[in-house]
């Protein structure tokens, strides 16, 4: 996995837009008109999005003139979460410590509720 | 999962350094001068950096006035792997049909070398 290949990807995916295509996309390929029609936004905004993931190899484009649909390419994806896999457990404990901490919480507060009420 | 939070996660991972300082964090708290040693970077540099991390939730810093000492916080990781995730059938599929090429290519090459040798 090269580092400068995950640069890309990181920065194509840190825009809800981008994001959003790519979301589009999984359902099938689609054109720049059609693809700026739910985003309200002018072609050559999308466009400008398209290039930042083309260039990261998130799309490829296809070579008829007019429409140059866009098709999903996933596998950069892939390294994206082999690096994340690697914190996985440190996500987890940090879950678990939450969960215990609620726990003395709650009976923290039962023990509180139960001396009021006596 | 706020699309927000989402952007400025991905905009901190889109760095080698930013990368390379939460691995180092994954083995345990460290100071700015720790962090700075084996980048070859000013402490201003890293200082830029740790700022990012933290405004991106990526680690928490200590009060301790002086060295105020990192630490991996990785539960936005988890958010990275569930959006990522949903897009596992996608690279799966697509390194199928490489496997699937490869292995007709495979097939050619060996009926070719056949034919060659009669």
């Amino acid at each position: 996995m090269r580092s400068g290949q995950l640069d890309q990807t990181f920065a194509a995916l840190a825009d809800p837009t981008r994001r959003a295509i790519l979301a589009r996309l999984a359902g099938g390929e689609a054109g720049v008109m059609q693809l700026a029609k739910p985003f309200r936004m002018s072609q050559p905004g999308i466009s400008k999005h398209l290039k930042v993931l083309e260039r990261a190899g998130l799309i490829v484009r296809g070579r008829r003139a007019q429409s140059r649909p866009c098709r999903l390419q996933a596998r950069p994806l892939k390294d994206v979460a082999e690096w994340t896999e690697r914190y996985r457990r440190y996500w987890e404990q940090s879950f678990e410590r939450l969960d215990a901490y609620l726990v003395r919480l709650q009976r923290k507060e039962r023990n509180h509720a139960r001396k009021s009420t006596k």
